[in-house]
């Protein structure tokens, strides 16, 4: 299909209604240099969540929030008893960021759910669109706060812990915030870090949780298709890498004698890619490198870099990582110098529910619309709520595969069209 | 020779005045590591400026300080006009260095001075124990000021200009530390970086300058001895480079779509150290390296680091550069990325003067030492002086190559050694 023809496809979903509201709320956080920044309940997100409390009030969805303040809005079910079908994402970005990465799939959750409504549609089951609290992290080097709440995944006092440690560039804790935000009035007032366990979900009142978000890569756009269906999220082994050599004088020090720890990493980081590049499948980057003492004329005594590896597969990616930390060692040990490797994270990839991703053909199939499928190598919040319930992702196309930069950008007709599969997607499983 | 055999040598000069004063001077901006920090002009830098002011007073050596506050001991000669003979290093050091670097080279001098004196030589031609003012450039990242002073290298207002640019790290410029410093009363009141040129000698003044420095390097301590004759000074080449790619998401870019700048830049960095290790002689490093955005999960956009090459051979060290500008070109445009090379600073090597040489020689034969010439690595004020006057060098040994760092050491064996070298080696000169 020609982005154009969009026309031609009778959409049941109000595009331009949703594409207002998007538009208006990136002006919430807007910078000079057409980025948006609003990072975990700072000014900016609180003004977000009171612009998109009234959009749920307005559109009749009961809003309210939750222990951890993420943000619901609902139409209830003929048999509420039954498990709920959630559509959701998250309103915060990262510093800088574009107005899609987030925001949209939460819009679009709004606009699903005010077109059921105009339909006079009332679905069997509730169906619920949510906001979820910080999955970018970019404020207190801590993410997935409102998924994990929900999911309950760490248990709730483990998770007031961490948010005690978080603190943010002014040395806040992440619990302190959360107190103040709790101050801001009707809905706020249920913000509650001392009793997260309140937002704890169960398990059998889910029934699927499904998000659309921006691809953030280039694959939909070099297949020229606005829609993707996701067959997983790749999971991730995070870890920090210190090499130790011994710091000397750059004119003094011969070739022969040197113990030059960047060198080392030189070549860590050579092999590392040829590693990933081998291994068809598995994405690994050094993207942090520190070098010390850092001066152009002594010779690096020690050099600290972090490593970032990726794959849906979780053999090859752990494969991949076992060749990583082995070429590592070797490279160290010829080298004669030392060299520690510290994991820091690891986590598993979740798979997209077979139904889930049927429903979602099905609906392409019926507009009609190619279908594609493609696995995320992005983390989102599908993926903590992959622990509690089946989950699904719809990806829409990104230019030029930009995303958390003011560039991020996907076209009015990509947009309406993935929320016309979001819409028929939903109908399917409610 | 076993160093606890010096005591056979029947040394002309007192090595045990010379070490105490060398452990007093270190106490001056002793740090609690046990390093030494008296960078230039600041509280400790000028407690050790009286301290050898007295020093020389008390040795009945006429002191003076010059417009650049380089500090002068002298015995006059029977024929003044004659041209001096110059043995100096400076007493500034880095942070955290050690209390051999300078001070060594300087406090030589004086006790070859004073020898002199208490033997009862007075020689034909007048001979000078100079301190120069801040070699190491620690405080305001600028060095060899009281060298170029001297030589009047730049002329006295291009010097006057730099030092009005260069701040210390409060924001204090160099020309106002120096206005400061006049006010210190006798000696200091000499001091007027508003007449540089008042620093200046001719040519026809100066007939050597001879320096006495650590050796900074293993070179020595490999060799098993305790002296060596500098047959010159490595020239070098120091440039900035920029590698630039493109930023990208960790987890959603694939290997082979990656415009990854550090790992070009990795690829840059084993090519310099296998061009420099193939050239049997020159040495490069990168010591500095600053990766951009700079976060673990987004792929380099953007890499600096600093080249710094070096080499006693002048050819050879140009085509050391060539061959490393040419791979990093290559290595940039194989990858798809840009590169810019910014070249910051090149310097010709000095070569020591074949008298002085023959001087230093001459006396480890008459001690008898072996003789061991070896090049310098290291940028000393004597490469500064080389453009206005025959120059030469002795080096001591440094345990296990250390310098810039409190574990820099050399034993009072090897000091005295080379203080009863340098008195020799004076006498041949005058």
């Amino acid at each position: 299909m020609e982005a154009n023809n969009i026309e031609s496809l009778h959409l049941t979903i109000n595009g331009k209604r949703l594409w207002n509201q998007l538009m208006d709320l990136g002006k919430i956080g807007e910078e000079d240099n057409g980025g948006v920044t609003r990072t975990s309940l700072d000014q900016k997100d609180i003004e977000a969540r009171k612009w998109f409390l009234n959009l749920l009030e307005q559109a009749d969805l009961s809003p309210y929030m939750d222990a951890a303040g993420n943000i619901f809005g609902q139409i209830i079910g003929k048999n509420p008893e039954l498990p709920a079908v959630l559509i959701g994402s998250h309103l915060d970005t990262v510093n800088s960021g574009g107005c899609f990465d987030g925001a949209m799939g939460v819009l679009m959750g709004v606009e699903v759910l005010c077109t059921l409504k105009e339909k006079g549609i009332q679905p069997e089951r509730t169906i619920k669109v949510v906001s979820l609290t910080d999955e970018e992290g970019a404020r207190f080097d801590y993410a997935f706060v409102g998924s994990t709440a929900l999911v309950g995944t760490e248990g709730a006092d483990k998770l007031k812990e961490n948010l005690a440690a978080a603190t943010d560039k002014e040395g806040i804790s992440y619990l302190e915030v959360m107190r103040q935000a709790s101050l801001e009035g009707e809905y706020f007032n249920q913000i509650n870090p001392d009793r997260l366990e309140l937002a704890q979900v169960r398990e059998k009142d889910v029934k699927a949780y499904i998000e659309v978000h921006i691809e953030q890569g280039k694959v939909l756009e070099n297949e020229d298709l606005a829609v993707g269906i996701v067959t997983g999220i790749s999971g991730g082994e995070w870890a920090e890498v210190t090499i130790t050599g011994e710091a000397g004088h750059a004119g003094t020090t011969w070739m022969n004698e040197r113990k030059d720890a960047l060198t080392a990493a030189a070549e860590c980081i050579l092999e590392i890619e040829k590693i990933a590049q081998d291994s068809s499948g598995s994405v690994a980057t050094v993207g942090k490198l520190e070098v010390k003492p850092g001066s152009s004329n002594v010779i690096p005594g020690r050099v600290d870099f972090t490593l970032d590896v990726r794959d849906i597969d979780n053999e090859r990616r752990e494969n991949t990582i076992a060749k990583i930390y082995d070429s590592i060692r070797a490279i160290a040990a010829d080298r004669g110098l030392r060299c520690e490797i510290r994991p820091v994270q690891s986590l598993a990839s979740v798979m997209s529910s077979p139904s889930v991703m049927k429903a979602v053909k099905d609906s392409l199939q019926e507009i009609p619309y190619p279908v594609y499928e493609l696995p995320s190598g992005a983390a989102h919040d599908a993926m903590v709520l992959g622990e509690l319930t089946d989950i699904g992702m719809i990806f829409i196309r990104s230019k030029s595969g930009i995303s958390h930069h003011p560039d991020e950008w996907s076209s009015f007709e990509d947009v309406a069209l993935g929320c016309e599969v979001l819409y028929r997607t939903t109908l399917k499983l409610l």
